[in-house]
């Protein structure tokens, strides 16, 4: 076999076929020859070169994804103008806004047969996005006087895996009625920390994306 | 081989000694071939005749934990002499009260390494324990006038997530300063929803738990 001398330009392709595959047909019903057949003229030896499994493979996809939602999160954090409420706002609007969120949710991997992508999520939340990006924009809200909490690390914490994990409903399968009640709650709990900074777009925006996920699944 | 009479003995028999084995020497470091070892007579076609693997006995041993922490609830949720709110406080102060949970803090599976374990906690907690246990409790709760709020099933997921999943030192590796943190996190949530249900005592406890865990880790 000649040896491949651009290996991160054929997994990109390998990633980018595979996530459009998994758009258009759902991640249960893509196997890894309609992937192969997409790439015209690599072999599935090179597929298995770059990846153990069509798991794997998912799992790149969405790294690719995190990626280009930290950069968000990053733009959000950094910003000079906002303080940390607005930016606490700010990071959940534009969170649920970003046009790729539609291909996600119509994507719509099945976390209810996919223990491993469901631990990732969870993990990444409380271990990378809590600390990196949550906990930076509470500590400035503290000193800037936006935000009162004596343990920004937990509140962080609390937030994001109630907003990522709970009211994720392609983790726990909500119908748009169900989404709109937990979107209260969680408005509430905001509230109860003196974060007013939910608004009636963001639930909206929810529900569309809800409606997106159940029309797919 | 002779049919088994008894069955139920048998697998009784496996889970005993599989807990305490588990107890002991810790989940990883306990073969199938200890577990044998320890049961005398019983052939390894015998157990695997009722369990697929050492996976499969660590869910049924913590099955049968959570039948009888589920006794525990339904004892609190049919009592007769409490209101709602004094529920909801019974059910966290005796759930971290219990001996046993000493010994399963002991036992200490590692959730890190064990995506379906996970798994099936955080779908447990949410498909059943809220349905069936906190949710009558708060719905008598606003009946009762204890309790208040227009989504009662969503606020049972939130509180039990948070309680279970989010606070619990098995999954989110916390040492005890970050356990009473997160405790206050937690309080202070439930204070805005009304429930000023957390005491000292509590959280004493759950730092005791939390160092158990940490020592036999």
């Amino acid at each position: 076999m000649a040896r491949n001398k651009h290996p991160e330009e054929t997994v990109n392709r390998i990633l980018s076929v595979s996530f459009r595959l998994f758009m258009e047909k759902g991640y249960e019903h893509t196997s890894i020859q309609d992937i192969i057949n997409q790439l015209g003229g690599l072999s599935k030896g090179a597929i298995y070169h770059h990846f153990k499994s069509k798991e794997d493979i998912l799992l790149a996809v969405t790294d690719r994804m995190t990626a280009e939602s930290n950069q968000l999160l990053t733009v959000i954090r950094d910003c000079p103008d906002l303080n940390g409420k607005e930016k606490l706002k700010t990071i959940f609007k534009e969170s649920i806004s970003r046009r790729v969120q539609n291909d996600i949710f119509t994507v719509a991997p099945d976390f209810h047969n996919n223990p491993k992508l469901l631990f990732s999520l969870l993990h990444d939340t409380v271990d990378n996005v809590a600390p990196d990006y949550i906990l930076p924009i509470i500590r400035q809200g503290i000193s800037d006087g936006s935000i009162e909490t004596d343990y920004p690390e937990q509140l962080a914490e609390l937030i994001l895996l109630a907003a990522n994990v709970w009211m994720n409903p392609m983790i726990f399968d909500s119908t748009e009625e169900e989404s709109h009640r937990k979107f209260m709650v969680f408005s509430q709990m905001m509230q109860g920390f003196g974060l007013d900074i939910i608004d009636d777009e963001m639930l909206e925006r929810l529900l569309e994306l809800t409606a997106i996920y159940q029309k797919s699944k």
